[in-house]
């Protein structure tokens, strides 16, 4: 059997643009005559949807655009993914189209969750139903016919119970298929592609099946489908890998007499780390714009390691002529925050103007004035800086339609060092899940080839400059304590007490775990972030603002 | 048999703070010689708790409080709730505590939801469980004996299923319980305090038992639980109503021989649902600044009916010392903005200082002139006065502690009209759910009594006033049309053509569909809404914000 993953990049919710991608695929594969064309999951709606499923007649538009794509597939056997209606419930389904005709839907087993994320963990009887098959007695209803091929379908996390299907159990020896497809989006996190792949090797062999996992690939507002969509032979070894952050298609000859490579599994480095975390970036910034037609982007930059490293990955996206930056300094600027960023304009070949933020602030000061009383300088005058900034930029975005780039890491996101609708402007946060010190690694791979950054802006001591000879490290401790402390804190919920013990001084596991509580409300009007990492602030980690856990 | 009902305000995620109130109800019960107290759903946690309940030792801490409170309910039977574990699950469960010992614990149908708020709708099979009665043979797992009384216990929207129960089948009359005891924690929206006194009423007559519905009372960030705790009789009649709003505390003797008064059902009006709207709003605010522990708040008075109907609540809430108001005027600033502002702070007796933008614009225009190179006045400067106007107001926040309450409503949010960062600034937002004509609404029933907000605020012509002589009315529908339409689209989920075909232009129509679809990205970043409508824009209506519908 000749099967085809197609391993494409859809728009959430956008039917007619993923139709003609879809179609186009067909095409291909039907005159390369292959047996089983699959898709990833929810392929003709995109995702993730949320609540676009239930907007008037979208299911029905996704209905009447599976009718043009069984026009088009006269002469093959596909596996599209759209949400398809039963009884009061949407499910998120497998279709098959057999020669021009739908055979059957085969759904997920639960209702959808209105994002599609991973949430309906510890569910334990996946629903499948198929009119042809419930028809037809003695085929189990998660079973299609492909020619005489068995094929069984799973999708998305459904895969973790497929061994618990009756047709694994040893008696039912004779039901046991011949392959199963795996349709798929899942969302890119650190480590994912060689956890997954090392899953999914496990699972064919234990079950001593032929895998086919076809997954999206493609930035979805804050989320990256990765690719890396695999074949597996009956012993779980990798056969066939598509690519990571990219579209693309591969055909499989999966009989059992054909010969394939052997590929070796990928394992987990630093270096593949970061190299991932750059990619499902860059992908996500790309697909950000130009699914909404966005073309040019703006960016502050502040001499400081952040807004380096977006400007260098705004600039690999977008190419060195549709980014505009804009160097703010105020009287708290060191001399070489302006020459860095000079520098890094420089070797970026991007335009970049200046604009001194002290006129305006100046005017601000008097004109709060009467209302401040003569009173000290504070976190109020510390903030305006930022503030200012924010304006210029988003004056900047309107007047000429750049989006705007916010600059802002994980590590700031997480204790609030950060000025609201200040630092927290922009469009798209590309750092927002990046530790300080991961942002670092990320600009020595942006260095890998030659200095793209210059050296100073990754040696010099990180500060926001917002007030006399400033440094991050007077009121943080220094980023690679508290970067890990912060790890303990979120990805690994641990307790005050826990962190401590990994051996960290009390004082500063405290708080750490004060500042993540008390910045809930500015994450709360944050710019939407790129998840890259398993726990993503304000994602996979929700606290409602009024609280005291 | 004699109950009590203990309509408690808790505080999500404070244990400590909810155990003491709960524990001081029960000293109260125990002195009435009380057989059964009964509390709202969660009481022990508080709620929504979204992902605190899976914060380290949460819910080890709830097992302790519980202990405590067992610990004080010597002499009584006690219902309360909390989350517990079973197995990897986590449930929203009543713990029955009796003379001081748990007897048992009976859990919703369903596991957690992040938020616990109305999602597994469409659930068949509720679960409970409970030690005691497991091993006791004969007893049903969802009821406990209560002296000599039978009650079964329901939580939340598990009380939907009730009626499927194999204690009301008819051949099980014996089983019948001799009352329902209902814990929930219903989130306010606009006429679901008839709606559901209706539909409670409705059940205890069907199902031929009194029912006695304990609810929470109190904002917690965005939602408020609206209190309107009930008892009713065999028959359905209401004879017992606690406060809406407020916290409350009832005793009621459910003997069948005991007579209880009759009380009619509350019937919906215009004059209700502005009347629980406004108090809905000013309970949500007092709260989330109680909660947090903030005493002021301050705005900015535009002239308009928005910043006027804000600034009345608030100095309901606060007192006119604790909140400061502050005029911003501009060059498009109309005379009247200001004398009708100052009018308004002397009618609330609040303190208003002026600060014009003027200045500060002048020198952002200057400072941004190299960039913006003599392109004409467009949506940049627009937005940049009222980036302004939010950055003043940051800064008054910032030095003085006061929370900066937001002015938008839902008209203006749904259709984008309004800055980023501007205008969607604050610490909350007391009108975002409110459509235009809903403000309006408020305004009166803030003047029912005299003269608050000045007649000429209502009746003029709204305006953003960011260029010469603009009206919201130039590029919106009138707010009666537009308000409608977008009701139509939001809370009603039609198509553009279904609401064509309610009377108004397809033009119209369509520009409303498509700012609402555009104005995603603005709406994500907005301060938190305080919800009084059954579709709250960014919570029960959820669109990526790069996608295509």
């Amino acid at each position: 059997m000749n099967i085809a993953l197609a391993q494409i990049n859809t728009k959430a919710g956008d039917i007619a643009f993923n139709k003609d991608k879809i179609i186009g695929c067909i095409s291909r594969a039907m005159n390369n005559h292959i047996d089983l064309l699959v898709f990833p999951q929810l392929s003709i709606s995109g995702g993730p949807l949320y609540d676009i499923a239930g907007m008037p007649d979208f299911i029905d538009k996704c209905y009447a655009a599976l009718e043009d794509i069984c026009s088009a597939a006269t002469d093959i056997d596909v596996l599209v993914g759209m949400p398809v209606v039963s009884g009061d419930d949407t499910f998120n389904a497998a279709v098959h189209i057999s020669r021009g005709t739908v055979k059957g839907y085969y759904s997920k087993a639960m209702p959808f969750d209105r994002s599609e994320l991973p949430f309906f963990a510890g569910v334990d009887s996946p629903y499948f139903y198929d009119e042809e098959a419930l028809e037809q007695e003695g085929m189990p209803e998660y079973m299609i016919m492909c020619g005489n091929k068995k094929v069984l379908i799973s999708l998305g996390d459904d895969l973790q119970f497929i061994d618990t299907l009756p047709c694994f159990t040893p008696s039912e020896r004779d039901e046991r298929p011949d392959c199963i497809v795996h349709m798929a989006q899942k969302v890119f996190f650190h480590d994912i592609i060689e956890d997954d792949l090392e899953y999914l090797s496990g699972l064919a062999a234990d079950l001593q099946v032929p895998l086919v996992s076809v997954n999206g690939v493609g930035g979805n507002t804050d989320v990256v489908f990765y690719g890396s969509s695999a074949v597996f032979n009956a012993k779980g070894q990798l056969i066939r890998k598509l690519k990571n952050f990219e579209e693309d298609f591969a055909e499989v000859d999966l009989s059992p007499d054909f010969r394939n490579k052997i590929i070796s599994l990928p394992v987990k480095s630093a270096s593949a780390k970061v190299r991932h975390a750059y990619k499902a970036i860059a992908l996500g910034m790309k697909d950000f714009f130009e699914k909404q037609g966005f073309t040019s982007a703006c960016l502050g930059l502040s001499g400081g390691i952040d807004s380096a490293v977006v400007a260098a990955i705004a600039v690999d996206v977008l190419g060195p002529d549709r980014v505009y930056a804009v160097m703010m300094p105020s009287r708290f600027s060191s001399e070489h925050s302006v020459s860095d960023a000079r520098q890094l304009a420089k070797n970026l070949g991007i335009s970049c103007d200046k604009i001194s933020i002290e006129p305006v602030y100046d005017v601000f000061i008097s004109s709060l004035n009467p209302v401040f009383k003569g009173l000290p300088f504070s976190v109020a005058e510390e903030n305006l800086q930022a503030r200012i900034r924010g304006t210029l930029m988003m004056a900047v975005s309107n007047k000429f339609g750049h989006l705007l780039l916010n600059t802002t890491n994980k590590s700031e996101a997480a204790v609030g060092y950060g000025t609201l609708y200040g630092d927290s402007c922009g469009a798209l946060s590309l750092l927002g899940d990046l530790y300080k010190t991961e942002v670092y690694e990320l600009a020595e791979y942006i260095n890998r080839n030659g200095e793209i950054i210059p050296k100073n802006i990754i040696l010099k001591a990180p500060s926001a400059e917002l007030r006399e000879g400033q440094k991050d490290s007077d009121s943080l401790p220094e980023y690679d304590v508290l970067d890990k402390i912060l790890y303990h804190l979120i990805e690994d919920n641990m307790s005050v007490l826990e962190v401590m013990s990994e051996g960290f001084e009390l004082e500063s596991v405290q708080r750490a775990a004060c500042l993540l509580k008390s910045a809930e409300h500015k994450r709360h009007q944050f710019a939407p972030v790129i998840k890259v990492s398993r726990c993503t602030l304000g994602k996979d980690r929700i606290i409602p603002i009024v609280s005291n856990y």
